[in-house]
């Protein structure tokens, strides 16, 4: 049986990481979505807002956990049984950030595969970053990311 | 189960191939290295000296098969009951090409999943063609594939 | 008046090249679609096939004319009182090789311009050489390419 | 007739920024640079101080406006009459992020064109925060922007 | 006689650095470690640490000192009579960069050249910020910097 | 004493080529240019030709010498006692094959250095073979080359 671990800020989950993991989780027996528990200094939703805007979105996905974490995401995958750690890419820049995070992870633990599936064309476009930037001016964001945290995001940005 | 199809030229089984064919067999219930049964124009070996060569060098894997095939990677995937394409990335310029054909591959056959090993840091400057290239200028090819690989090119070069 | 030259072998046309000329007729006031006519070496269609191909898929624009030409880029956007090329960008890769184009461009012609698209998202994966790729092991071409394009591929590997 | 937009922070306005700005003026019946109106937390100037310094550099072009504005780029661009967003490439790592930018403008507002010039060879090196950290160890900034931003920027050094 | 400088942060000295100076070290006649003096607001260790955890790791090498610098880096190397700037480049990412700044220096100083060694593959996934994460989380950095500098780190990450 | 190979085909020397020879003559004590005696299947030139016309462009550096070779360029960094090769980036693309060439060689030859110089912002664009296709096309090739090596290029293009 092969655990994936697929580790993330998540800050909110957007269509493009609900892909990824969907499509993780088509492929491996048991996924466990793994949120850095974090001080939100950098970030928009608490640790506890990420944790249940993802589970939401992944609910009916029954070989599909979320988890909050903090350390090393090698460290979290030996202590839940993982063999795999779940990176989506989006461009090359991506995968420049990756490859670095990918080696360095090898060297902590060279039984832990890292595995990266390429964003769907439709999410090409959608970091997290950009998302909240385009909300926070008023865009549209319909399509980027599920009802539910499309409501959280404007809740925080009408405050 | 997961079936994963590993696909390239294989002219010759390098090392680094070999190293992603492992990683990929331990991760994935089975593993297909499928060899290009292409006229041999621009490779150096036969379809049956490529099989043959990979074959020996990953005889100590249960769960891998080695085969040639022709048509479209995602059309030998479909028949094998493969949900999984495996690819090796060794750099930024692999990456893109690779991300062209993944997004082909998945507007020819949506339900197959790509999925991208990194190179281990000891293979990264390790392609077939510059293995080639150093081995007919007389270079040493020590621990850059096995060894029964190292003896097929040094015949081909002695011709 | 601005007008654009889109020079390319368009062997054959795609879904893309229509897509970018299509985009270029609505923001410059002409523009001429420019196939080199080269010898067939390496092309799958003639110059007249390319033409009579291009000029069918774009016959609704009445502002867009297509011609084949040889000689430099530059020397037929003179000649055309052309001020601005255009040039659809795909990729990093794309844009390394356009960026190179573009400096000898203006190195050649300073008073031209060179004036990139970015593909849109659903052709990102679709060049001409990959197409032809998947024509020839039997995959669906559909919504790659025009429906004439697409007869003339069959007819063309069916030979 | 087509509009163009050319949006950035310009903090402050570099000789690259005036030269993207004059060839767009060329190809182009009206430009709208505009200046993003943002706190000036990483900012150097002000909103008033880059938007004057822009528009003394761009006084000689009649066809050129330079406005501040908040919001998103493409409903500035709306409000215009504007078809296009004008953006200056640098190198691949610009084109990166610009790509991500265009493909996100293109889902929010598919009716308008992002249009890439190739920075000339003279500003390749010329970034605005290069620039500010080359004055303020005080590097000669001569030949890389207008003798009034340089007269700025050495005020704003010296207090 | 040519001398090379080798500026950076050093925050703190990894493996990658030291052999990066050390092969400097090997191919010019003198190298001066130039460790930038600034405040302590973004790096971990101050300007005198950093210069003292540089120092010990190449006592043995006769024909490199290391010191503090502030200001540009071509001024440095004009005072130090030093024909040469020296930079390791990990990937593609680091070689936009650092192509940026060797731009710049070239306009600022044109009789200074900039000259890049590839970092060795065993250090290519080994940033100084990388390297810190990891530390703060507890990994292993056994063999990535010397017993000295790991101590330093523990220490800083106790308190 | 420190002996630099910078190795390449230099079919034609352009000056661009003949730029990266001259600097590295300024840093280095002694420079062989290494011209690779290819049978001219995909060159223009023949081996005493473009040995000819490099030896003819850099006459007036006391320090640097042209020969050509065949083989490894390693090895023949060793026969010359040479401890460094000399390579040019001009842009990303060059980097990834730089790259892995670089490690290539470190491999095989662990004691010679691979150094990179970044080509000047005016020879950016001017890559040998662009020079060839412009030069059959009829554009002009002024300072691009020597006048000795642009009498070649256009006797090779009127036969």
């Amino acid at each position: 049986m092969t655990v994936a671990v697929y580790p993330g800020s998540f800050d909110p989950a957007t269509n493009g990481h609900i892909d990824i993991a969907t499509r993780a989780a088509a492929i491996f027996d048991r996924v466990i979505v793994a949120i850095y528990d974090r001080p939100a200094k950098n970030l928009l939703f608490t640790t506890e807002e990420r944790v249940d805007m993802m589970a939401k979105a992944l609910a009916g996905l029954p070989n599909v956990a979320v988890h909050s974490f903090s350390g090393l995401v090698v460290d979290l995958a030996r202590r839940s049984g993982a063999k795999v750690i779940v990176r989506g890419l989006r461009a090359s820049a991506d995968f420049e950030y990756e490859f670095e995070m990918a080696l360095m992870n090898r060297k902590l633990a060279p039984e832990i595969e890292v595995v990266c599936l390429m964003t769907s064309v439709e999410y090409l476009f959608l970091s997290a970053s950009l998302l909240k930037e385009v909300a926070v001016l008023g865009g549209s964001i319909h399509n980027m990311v599920p009802d539910h945290v499309a409501s959280a995001l404007r809740k925080k940005f009408l405050r």
